[in-house]
């Protein structure tokens, strides 16, 4: 396996950086995630949008052009040989001499297995806890994740599949997730603030009847429906919140229609 | 110069660690940084205590016991051959298969030349500038600066030294400076809650008639004196806030008599 560092390919266990990074110090950098499907990756150019937009955003510069960094990418899925696989591309700040300032960005770009949500996680739904908090700069793909990763004990203990973010009684995203709903009276809804603007989120706004707008924990709570998305997990159906059961604790139709629209749409 | 990871002292140049840790990942781990004078360290017990705390706050496990890591820095100190200088702790999350799960932490031990203010900014004082945020887990010392470092160009542009986080009118900290104010009655106050915890702040508690309490945007603005405070910088003295001038314009007695007893309480 092979990984790409700045402007080479290296077997992926030498991949290495100095400690001096400026990911290693101040947790700084940015980061973007996609899968590939027979080869193919779908939806490239939007993770690519936001990758740059990220990265411009938090002050790194790409030293890469985007017809470049599409090559890196397509030369590293050859070498390794691979056609469906998760590709992720992290931008730090860099070597920087007095650790705080951003120097310039180190490039790292790594392929790793898809681990998909179970079949048995489809079937049978899952159960979530929540968590008040919210990301201090969510809109950007940051590499911070220091409250999810610190959550996860806490997700385990629970028996849970995830963590939902909520504020003053408004819930916004899971750490690598967003949340829809679909309410009692059959509208469906995802936070419009606060959150990352997934790409599966923007898939499902662009098919669906879907109102982006303020979602409360109540909305949640008294819902027909609700489900998390992402890249990897594409919809997953949520049919317990804490200890409260969501609808008819089953996973409904909503959910499916939009996991059924998803595939399709990955191999157009 | 040499560095030290995990359990053996490398050239500082060839400390590296792989891509897949946690710090490069999700920003996740945990780290302290204390100075050395003449061989010495002043208050080494506070910030080991700190350092564990952080450890053990975020799930990290440090392998090394307290002995074995003041005998590998005191080590690291001989090899170096400095007297004065900086010393960075940093514990990561380690190199997670996943790129999200905690794994073994690494350590990883840096040192650094000490850059103090310099003779015109204590007797100048300085500028700062003021932004509306607060840290997700200020008590711990974790390396999650996003926002501090993204701060920096406006520090910058603004030719300010630093930036102090507000919230709801109530002011907290800097990224890495805790804040002292002398209110226009003669009372010195530093905020209590929603900061991390310095060992010069906890330095100037224990010997000035110090009120760690609430503290507001309002307090500093009309304030006597204000100053700011950590373990590189000692105590700079503040005299405009944004555009505002602060007390005289110039530093006032209080921030001198800390500035002296701090220095004498060092070569202790």
């Amino acid at each position: 396996m092979y990984s790409f560092l700045n402007n080479e390919f290296l077997p992926a266990e030498k991949t290495l950086v100095h400690v001096s990074d400026l990911a290693v110090q101040r947790g700084y950098g940015i980061f973007d995630f996609f899968k590939t499907i027979n080869g193919k990756i779908p939806f490239f150019d939007n993770y690519l949008d936001r990758f740059y937009r990220s990265a411009e955003f938090m002050h790194l510069p790409v030293t890469l052009s985007r017809d470049e960094l599409k090559k890196v990418v397509f030369e590293l899925l050859k070498k390794n040989g691979a056609t469906d696989a998760g590709i992720k591309m992290v931008l730090t700040g860099g070597y920087s001499p007095d650790g705080y300032e951003i120097a310039t960005p180190n490039l790292i770009i790594t392929q790793h297995a898809l681990t998909m949500p179970s079949p048995k996680v489809l079937e049978q739904g899952v159960k979530i806890i929540t968590h008040e908090f919210r990301r201090e700069m969510p809109m950007v793909k940051s590499i911070n994740y220091t409250t999810g990763v610190w959550l996860q004990q806490k997700v385990k203990a629970a028996n849970a599949y995830d963590v939902l973010y909520h504020l003053n009684g408004e819930v916004s995203e899971f750490p690598r997730c967003n949340l829809f709903v679909v309410k009692a009276d059959g509208a469906m809804v995802t936070p419009q603030a606060h959150v990352l603007e997934g790409i599966t989120r923007k898939n499902i706004l662009s098919m669906q009847r879907v109102i982006a707008c303020k979602v409360t924990l109540e909305d949640v709570l008294l819902a027909r429906e609700v489900f998390l998305t992402s890249t990897t997990k594409r919809a997953v159906p949520i049919v317990q919140v804490n200890d409260m059961r969501i609808g008819t604790g089953k996973p409904g139709p909503v959910v499916q229609q939009v996991l059924e629209e998803l595939l399709n749409r990955e191999v157009l």
